[in-house]
């Protein structure tokens, strides 16, 4: 049989489970997630055998949002200066364990056909639209089977065994279906590439007769090719002389860093123009933890109607901005209230360069970036704001105890240590930490553009592994009780992987943020109300293996914050909140985004 | 403006949300599930303006779970006769009020668009795989920011909007997208009509926009034409002769009913046939609960090697089968491994009748069943195995105190009451409740074609809600210790709605199902051991609302069933089962089905 000659003429046979798990131990993968099937199980022994691990989640959904967050952890550490030095890719072969330690730029996950994938596509959709790169693996019913069409479980009853990769398709980069023997290699290299390359979610379907087939191993000796393919070296120089002539030309020029900078791997360069230029730079809700918000120039969230104080005037009235990847979505705009005229815009794109109506498409920003930095004459600067974590005084005057959003977001900035992962949730945590100014190393991780709810909390148990396994010593997650009641059950498993994230749940009696968009008093808003600190203890955490709180009032977020074994990065405690605010109090931020939601749902 | 124009020429003009949850209503719809989300607040309004009642789950995948449930209570209630004497469709708005309380034969459900409808995503498929109607409500952006592609939250953020749709339509027998406002009734009533014929999910986008547009109101006093079309008269009657010819003609006749006898609502000709004609008669799984099983002639399960004592021989001995509604599934047929020639088989299906290899299409099953029964002349009848409830010997006879599927699900059939609503998992429970004879009226509800773990606990909910508002006495659960704790959270949803089903979780350390077919030891295969009967306090249950309880023993499930208060249907309290089971036992039939699949799951 022809088929035997194939595998007969490989000198180094190999499983395809196994050079795909080694593919992606290779790109830094460490740990695999996903929720086990009859259709993956075999795949699935594999992941010991090639030395990573296997963290089972309670459900797809949650898997893949714990992977969101690990392949968030990697890419958007911006401020671990040490990483910068890295350059990327850092995972070839030659550097896995060392480039493993500091690097996660890539992630996996594996579920079952049909039941398992679909319950994951929300998430993978997210990853999707917010440039996330995560391997998904679908352990698929035998090639036989699919040949037979045959009416098996987890089918929607009609031999019909391409329907779900077509849905997937439309929210993945690179579909490979492992259908042939001699072509598995090829596309699980294309798709691995892909994923890396693109930052987005690709597909690979894994058929149960597939994972023992034996491929040529000796292929792993030749790396992924991952890096960026450099500009057209005569374009880019182009675009740096026009990019150079506004800016020393611009009077009062400002720096804007939005998401797409960290997606696309351009911080080390965004870094380097900004602490060389002594730019005054900003960044957008999207791109808040890009910039090292300790340097002297950097000056605070922009997002028109929402930035923060000073920000708006400083920004609007520069006569040149330097956009680094932005994302121009209703949320990160405070609702489309930015106001920045594009004859005073330069545009940087992992797609292209854009300045004022000029497009230069596939002249990449990293090159364009690097160079400008490098080339850089005397600039005019003109300072901007310098934000702090100062309470605003209408909320130290008060005499009223409850804990206020404009109260609390300064104060947690007085309390974060450097390095700190800090994940919020669609809700009032995600505006309300605009009024936040980190320390630096800080790592924000949030779902502006997707807005799944949910997703902080299953983020959370993966940014905690991520964090534990890169010694960085808090995860901090916020979230509402609203959120918190969907992926609940992540807190199952970082339990059982013993994880020691410092949990918050805003307690205020339900949707908040919807409540301000419509139906303010509306039965729908609601929620049921959870004893939220002790889900540890029934999820089976060990007596005394977890520190529960119940904090009302702002006198005991002091006495919290000032507890020492609370605050520690030390310990191996899960710390719980359940912190109480007012079910109508909202961040400044939160409420004007909201009317422009309200205003744009009606718009006729 | 010409759309002016148009809604000046309507005489009783009404909103458009408001036309549409009418229709709903109209269709026997009471209850809709969702999760609100801002672009579908507004929509939200309507439902208790229209007197329908909102319940908001704690997610979207749970929601449609439940609303599963409810389209299952009501379709499914086979043995209620007083059900059958409902001529379907029942519901006209004449007899809103009436049809509504015998009768629930399609839901609602309302999502917001990308990340609500997405989390719906696998139970829709599941609903499209089990024959499910449900009307799936997507809360749009505008048409306004549709057309201008505007970068909004929960996008891909590439200015597409039918994407998610797209993928929808992949698990939806209808697509309706109200863009514009003289279509809207015309397609909506399509989708609601598409949904219950086809008896299957239809997707139903709603801008934010659409909402208080005006249209038509006089249109709702003409009823959606609900009724099959009847066959071709000459073709049925040709039909029904020729079954009537092997009929009368068979020594050994037998009936077996599935799942499509259910589903698309032929249980009354199918009853009818099986009382008049005394015919032995048997259900595969998934018809399991469609025949009144105290029937003299009720034999019990046939699925091949996973058959009841002397079904399979009775079965495949016959020389003429009447299947009903079949879906030769594998899990449904324990691995292909049921054995009956097409020579001996008459196929009854919603979309055609087959006689031995001659077709019939078009011949819906309905008309030709009742006509078969009406015409039925002196028939060969050889009685068949009658089941029943004891516990076989060897498990009375064992010293051993631990609990046994061999044991337990035959003493389950004793303690069952008449009208009993029993929903099983994918895992142990689906299986062991092929042993268990049910009272008559018991309405079995599972999802074994789909097969998605968690299904049972949202599905639980609906139907505690359905047989309550149906004065159904009791619901009860059984699920396994890992399918429960991805949907753990509904429990919330039934403790705010006040039911009071009887959950068993069934304690096995983990994925029993799937050890069996790969992995018998293996990690992957494990779950975090969680505190199960301490759910219903952290979810806010009253103290005293809720009698939990934990049975490692016979002795302890003997006593539980003879306890008054936690069997009885008139107590509002809920009561949660930690029923304790070996991590390595299984009920034979799964040992069966798993098998099967471990071996094609390895097919070359
Ligand atoms: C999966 C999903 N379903 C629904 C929504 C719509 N939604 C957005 S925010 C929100 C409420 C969040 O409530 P909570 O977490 O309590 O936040 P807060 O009260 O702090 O605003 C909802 C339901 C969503 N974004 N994602
Ligand atoms: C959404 C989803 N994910 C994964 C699976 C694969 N799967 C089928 S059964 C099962 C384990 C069920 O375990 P449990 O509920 O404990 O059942 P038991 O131990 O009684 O067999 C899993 C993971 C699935 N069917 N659906
Ligand atoms: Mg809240
Ligand atoms: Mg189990």
């Amino acid at each position: 049989m022809a088929q035997d000659l194939r595998s007969q003429e490989v000198r180094n046979p190999i499983d395809v489970a196994e050079y795909l798990f080694k593919r992606l131990q290779q790109v830094g993968v460490e740990s695999v997630h996903g929720v086990p099937g009859d259709y993956n199980l075999a795949a699935l022994d594999y992941i010991n055998k090639v030395g990573l691990k296997w963290v089972g989640n309670c459900n797809e959904l949650n898997a893949v949002l714990r992977t969101v967050s690990l392949a968030s952890v990697s890419d958007f550490r911006p401020c671990m200066k040490s990483s910068w030095k890295v350059d990327l890719p850092a995972f070839e072969p030659r550097y896995a364990a060392d480039g493993y330690a500091r690097v996660k730029g890539i992630s996996a996950l594996v579920t079952t056909f049909g039941v398992g994938e679909l319950s994951a596509v929300n998430a993978i959709a997210g990853a999707y639209s917010e440039y996330v790169p995560i391997v998904h693996i679908v352990g698929y019913p035998s090639t036989t089977s699919q040949k037979n069409g045959a009416l098996l479980h987890h089918t929607l009853g009609n031999g019909d065994f391409t329907v779900f990769s077509r849905m997937s398709k439309e929210i993945s980069c690179a579909v490979s279906m492992l259908n042939h023997q001699h072509e598995a290699a090829v596309l699980i290299d294309n798709a691995i590439r892909e994923c890396y390359l693109q930052s987005r979610p690709v597909y690979i379907s894994l058929p149960s007769d597939m994972v023992e087939k034996k491929i040529d191993g000796d292929r792993l000796n030749t790396p992924l090719e991952l890096e960026y393919a450099s500009n057209d070296q005569e374009a880019e120089d182009y675009v740096v002389d026009v990019v150079l002539k506004y800016l020393h030309a611009a009077k009062n020029p400002v720096i804007l860093v939005d998401a797409c900078a960290i997606r696309h791997r351009a911080l080390k360069e965004t870094h380097a123009l900004i602490e060389k230029s002594g730019i005054p730079t900003f960044v957008a809700p999207m791109g808040k933890g890009a910039v090292d918000e300790t340097l002297p120039n950097y000056g605070g969230v922009y997002a028109g109607d929402g930035s923060n104080a000073g920000v708006r005037e400083r920004v609007e009235s520069s006569d040149l901005v330097l956009s680094i990847g932005a994302i121009k979505s209703d949320f990160n705009t405070a609702g489309f209230t930015i106001r920045m005229s594009q004859l005073t815009t330069i545009d940087f794109h992992s797609y292209g360069t854009k300045v004022r109506y000029s497009e230069y498409p596939g002249v990449r920003m990293n090159g364009v970036l690097a160079k400008v930095t490098a080339k850089l004459g005397k600039l005019n600067i003109e300072s901007g704001p310098i934000p702090n974590n100062n309470i605003p005084e209408k909320e130290t005057a008060s005499s009223e105890p409850t804990i206020k959003h404009a109260w609390f977001w300064p104060r947690l900035g007085q309390w974060l240590q450097k390095d700190d992962v800090l994940i919020t949730e669609t809700g009032t945590s995600n505006f309300g930490i605009w009024e936040t100014r980190f320390p630096s190393g800080v790592n924000a991780i949030s779902q502006v553009l997707w807005g799944s709810i949910g997703y902080a909390t299953g983020s959370c148990q993966g940014a905690a592994l991520a964090a534990q396994e890169m010694n960085i010593k808090r995860t901090i997650l916020f979230t509402g009780d609203g959120s918190f009641q969907l992926t609940a059950q992540e807190v199952s498993t970082m339990i059982r992987n013993k994880l020691n994230p410092i949990i918050f749940v805003i307690c205020n009696k339900g949707y908040t943020i919807e409540r301000l968009i419509h139906g303010w008093n509306d039965a729908y808003n609601d929620v049921q109300e959870w004893k939220y600190k002790d889900i540890p203890a029934v999820f089976g955490a060990e007596p005394g293996s977890v520190l529960t709180y119940r904090v009302k009032s702002k006198e005991e977020v002091e006495k919290l914050f000032k507890d020492e074994e609370f605050s520690s990065g030390e310990t191996k405690k899960m710390r719980f909140v359940e912190l109480v605010m007012p079910w109508d109090d909202a961040p400044a931020a939160l409420i004007k985004v909201a009317q422009a939601a309200a205003k744009n749902n009606s718009a006729e």
